[in-house]
């Protein structure tokens, strides 16, 4: 299919829809639930919480260092159902695709999503897809909802209403990578910087801490708004404070360059494989050492602690020995990262 | 809020996203489970099958006589789940939004869909809003997923495989309405036909028929390819036939008058508020009943029947007398009609 374009019957609900079906998407993507094709995927019962979740994936350009749209849209739905505890299970996938899109593109994309999903021992069971004409969206977006299965013990992770003074703050790795991989891989710009996007799906390394018995507090993943934003949001309203030290963030070389040459705070860069986890003290070495021995949590660390001081606010210890309020991204920093 | 414009940092993830998310989604779409504003939406422990569906939305015009992209999106992930056997329970809600659009217009189109989910009886637990650049896409796409909760006894409804000939197939009234009205409300043809969209939530209707004992054999929207092609698809590959009498169809007069004048057929053209069930003969009369004492249904017929000749095809008797084969849509009619 090399050669071929997407048509606006390819969205048409009638022979050509179901034509695209069958070779594209129930071809990469088949499961049993999937083969049904029916208008909505009948899942198994099960007697627990559930987690529902969707994103819409609009990020610009669709290929990038470190991964695609595809690989985007299945990795950003997995991560928020893992970091409110659940084990992803089941994902949907809606196509909004432009007229004349090249079939070989859509299916580098649905490959990688078939892949991407695999790894994360996910299925995706129900989809979608429209066509818009030419100049009415940009090449394709997708949306992916996800259902997750949730133990009653977990339930309360998501509200981080147990956190306390004292409790440290995780992060598995180097900040700023998915958002500055974007920047760097935008045609206008002139710059050629390696750096890869983090992308990644967390839901085996965040398994591997809950399964060891970890008391997890609080997770978040920090994508749109980065770390700060994460950080400046969970402490909001509360009678807690956050300080996170500037010398404990690890940031790559290329993006600590790029940064600087384009004026972004890499606090404020999305990342796509980077999950904020808050635990007792207590647990904390032993987080890091799980983490370890996961491949996406190499560089995990404690990069800060929950305060009893400057209640409502997350602060920024700098490597100078100031303090620096992190108040939540305010305006557009970098449009289309996800 | 009516003079102002959506601009890229409300997709931004940071203050902006979250002031848009205060001030207009929650609420609107306010319930306990959405309050709780984290990553994923947590639901209840349920021991039935659920169903999951979605469907994006690129409705052009977005406002349309009978409705709007909003009360589409809400309607039409209703009736996947509805069709399914399923009582549609939660509700996702995914936006891209064209930088500059009007922040009356988006919250007249979230109002209605929180109307309509509330007339539904479901519930819009968790959402996504993205910005994209002027140009990059046409003022506002939307995507729903939706869980609903499946009885055993329903589990089979989806396949359609307990089909046989002489069961009789329905349909809850006029057929074309949604396809005409969208057609005559854009701007670039002169027609002005008093055509209203058929879109509406189905559960309500279908469950009163399930309700009663039914048994129903298979259902599905005729939505985009219209009831032609839902027809010669429930028989595609089978060992039956299926007939329609084309003096049974019921077409508005506006309706009918649009199709000769563009020359489109009818039997094509897509619904949002239109079911096909198949039934026992026995339940026909009573099924047809049951319709009529619900508002959705007052001009509920029996269309046709399945019959053991023309194995794998669907036909129409038409009113001179003659057999027509009816395929499968090929090609496009009529580019984003939802």
């Amino acid at each position: 299919m090399s050669k071929e374009k997407i048509l606006l019957g390819h969205g048409s609900g009638g022979r050509m829809s179901h034509d695209l079906i069958d070779s594209l998407f129930a071809r990469y993507f088949d499961n049993e639930i999937l083969r049904q094709q029916s208008d909505s995927a009948v899942l198994e019962p099960c007697s627990k919480h559930l987690a529902f979740t969707t994103d819409s994936f609009v990020v610009d350009p669709i290929f990038f260092p470190g991964g695609n749209i595809g690989k985007l849209a299945i990795a950003g739905t997995v991560n928020d159902l893992a970091v409110s505890g659940a084990v992803p299970k089941y994902i949907s996938a809606g196509f909004v695709i432009e007229e004349g899109f090249s079939m070989e593109d859509l299916e580098t994309i649905v490959k990688t999503m078939a892949e991407e999903a695999s790894k994360a021992d996910v299925k995706i069971v129900t989809g979608d897809t429209k066509v818009v004409d030419k100049g009415k969206c940009d090449k394709v977006f997708i949306n992916t909802s996800g259902i997750g299965v949730l133990d009653e013990k977990f339930v309360s992770i998501g509200s981080g209403n147990d956190i306390k003074s004292g409790d440290k703050i995780i992060i598995n790795g180097e900040i700023g990578a998915h958002g500055m991989a974007i920047m760097a891989a935008r045609n206008d710009l002139n710059i050629s910087a390696s750096i890869n996007s983090d992308c990644a799906c967390l839901n085996g390394l965040i398994r591997k801490v809950l399964d060891a018995g970890i008391k997890v507090k609080f997770m978040r993943d920090a994508t749109r708004g980065g770390l700060g934003t994460v950080a400046a949001e969970l402490v909001r309203g509360k009678e807690i404070g956050l300080q996170i030290d500037e010398e404990k963030l690890v940031i790559g070389e290329g993006v600590r360059g790029m940064c600087e040459l384009l004026g972004f705070d890499p606090l404020y860069v999305a990342n796509e494989g980077k999950v904020l986890m808050v635990v007792e003290a207590a647990d904390a070495d032993k987080t890091i050492s799980l983490m370890h021995e996961h491949s996406f949590g190499k560089e995990a660390s404690i990069i800060g602690e929950i305060s009893e001081s400057h209640k409502g606010k997350a602060w920024l210890n700098t490597v100078v020995g100031g303090k620096r309020i992190i108040e939540m991204l305010s305006g557009q920093q970098l449009p289309r990262i996800c």
